[in-house]
């Protein structure tokens, strides 16, 4: 019976979109709850055809492309703001949006609240490895500075995460992500990482492997890459942006012949599902991690599919105590306030 | 007459793989003498039967993952210093090396040396763009840490190869590979490389167009990508694994449905020059920039064809002025030494 607070404002994509999407996870999930923020003329109507809905109307709606702090701070009643507000009163477990990742951050940092002892929250994401094996990655640019100690608390959080989302059982594998493998690569901002993870491996906090490269990302042999947010965030859209070029490249060439043509068309779904999986929507695209309650953040572009994933992965993180979980492996070493 | 030397013994693969590129090179360039270095029986057998070739006979080899500083030192008879004191020396006129990066760039920094004015050498590749329009990226990994100005030397000096290999005829536009394009994104650190960038634009020195992200690398709208080799080196690696990823995705597709090998077979010679694109391989893979010689290194999985590409983007680089093009593009602003 788990209530989840769905932005229907949120992603490049017009609400419809969203609410399809919720459709599809009442549908998947019969004990799941949907709050559904956003405009009266949006869930009003939506609501009253659905049962397990709940409208959250809202008036204001934080666009992809504004100031994070500051439109938080100025649209008290948008959609984002309203659903992290709801999830930090108890009337939901978690909230998932597909708007703007900065306003979630900041909202969900200011409303939902960091648990005891996390420093800063962190955003992950599951990713596919080549042998089927899945690693998370963080933070993926909540925080484009970081101190050593904040990325020894990303491992342990993102390791929270790999047991809850990608089926690691062990103790996860902690690769650091750099410019090279060995010991001695890195910058001086990632030697000093490199250097406090290696004191958090000798007591006993982390399994760290090592240094790793960002060809390690897709790989499948670490459960857990870390990194800055400036650092995770480049990796992550050159990652992106490598699928969007050859995609488009296949398409280019599929209108260049006609076995070429047939050749993409006979590919299409396998290539459909091999981009599905490296946005990371299967999991709902990524997810703050070191909140009292779960909060997803969805790809703007979004699809009905990636809404229903997004919900149903939310679902997942409170059925499977991932807050519990993260806040149980901060706690050794998690002394900050 | 261009003379290029080319390292038989560099990469992973094994000296014939080289030696089958050098005979493309020779077939298709007429005018072009290749110096071969290496083991003497590799390299006086080959020399015999070809014309337009001259053995440069070697007696060490510096591997893969060898410590590069100390490598370079302790093998001076290596096929890598040979080669670099040969292109020093004036025997020749480029260098062309599919062996291991840091040896190369500590032997080329050493014996070739750098141009006048040139505060550190940075590694750069020609990436293709969705649009057909071509980006040169740098820093790629020469230089982990770096002092803004040395990252508004890297915009300059890969100008300079945009203009040689890119086919860029204007004065080039130069992005920051960044956590976001607003101006206000980025790390600490790469903020104060914003800030020299702002400067060397307002001086007329470079042509920023402020911040982009990594899903830019290769879309096209920028003539010119920088960043310091850590986060350089991160973004092409992560990129490299993304290929590598969606490859074996498909092939692995392809074994499961009869009508996915057959799309998968179709398409195979296409997406071959996909991933050929993507790794640079076409212009020789990477270009080291700042040095008094082109000096050119390869994938260490190297190929005939790649072979053939470094040897003849070296003849380019030579022919078309790469370094005095590098000079000049170094000489209003460069004035550390």
């Amino acid at each position: 019976m788990v209530k989840v607070v769905v932005d229907a404002m949120g992603g490049d994509e017009p609400p419809e979109t969203v609410l399809k999407g919720i459709e599809l996870a009442l549908e998947a999930d019969k004990e799941l709850t949907v709050v559904v923020a956003g405009g009266a003329d949006v869930v009003e109507p939506f609501c009253k055809e659905h049962d397990r809905t709940e409208p959250l109307v809202t008036t204001e709606v934080i666009a992809m492309d504004e100031h994070p702090a500051q439109a938080v701070r100025a649209k008290r009643d948008s959609s984002i703001v309203r659903g992290c507000k709801a999830v930090a009163g108890g009337e939901a477990d978690a909230f998932f949006s597909a708007g703007s990742t900065g306003a979630i951050l900041t909202a969900a940092t200011l409303y939902v609240k960091r648990l005891k002892g996390v420093s800063r929250p962190c955003l992950a994401a599951v990713l596919p490895g080549l042998d089927g094996h899945q690693t998370v990655v963080g933070d993926l640019g909540a925080n484009a500075d970081c101190r050593p100690e904040m990325i020894v608390q990303f491992a342990e959080m993102c390791g929270a995460l790999a047991k809850v989302e990608a089926g690691c059982s062990h103790e996860p594998s902690v690769g650091l992500l750099s410019n090279g493998t060995e010991d001695t690569k890195g910058s001086e901002q990632s030697q000093t990482y490199f250097r406090a993870l290696t004191e958090a491996a000798e007591q006993g906090a982390v399994a760290f492997a090592g240094n790793c490269e960002g060809k390690d990302l897709l790989c499948g042999d670490y459960d857990v890459i870390v990194a800055d947010g400036f650092t995770g965030n480049v990796a992550l859209k050159s990652m992106e942006g490598t699928a969007k070029y050859i995609a488009g490249q296949l398409k280019a060439a599929a209108k260049r012949s006609p076995l070429n043509a047939i050749g993409a068309l006979l590919i299409k779904g396998e290539f459909a599902r091999i981009a599905e999986d490296l946005s990371g929507d299967k999991h709902g695209g990524a997810v703050l991690l070191g909140l009292r309650a779960p909060v997803l953040v969805g790809h703007g572009k979004t699809s009905p599919q990636a809404v229903k994933n997004g919900t149903l992965a939310a679902v997942r993180c409170v059925n499977e105590g991932l807050t519990s979980h993260v806040a149980a492996a901060c706690a050794p070493t998690g002394a900050e306030q």
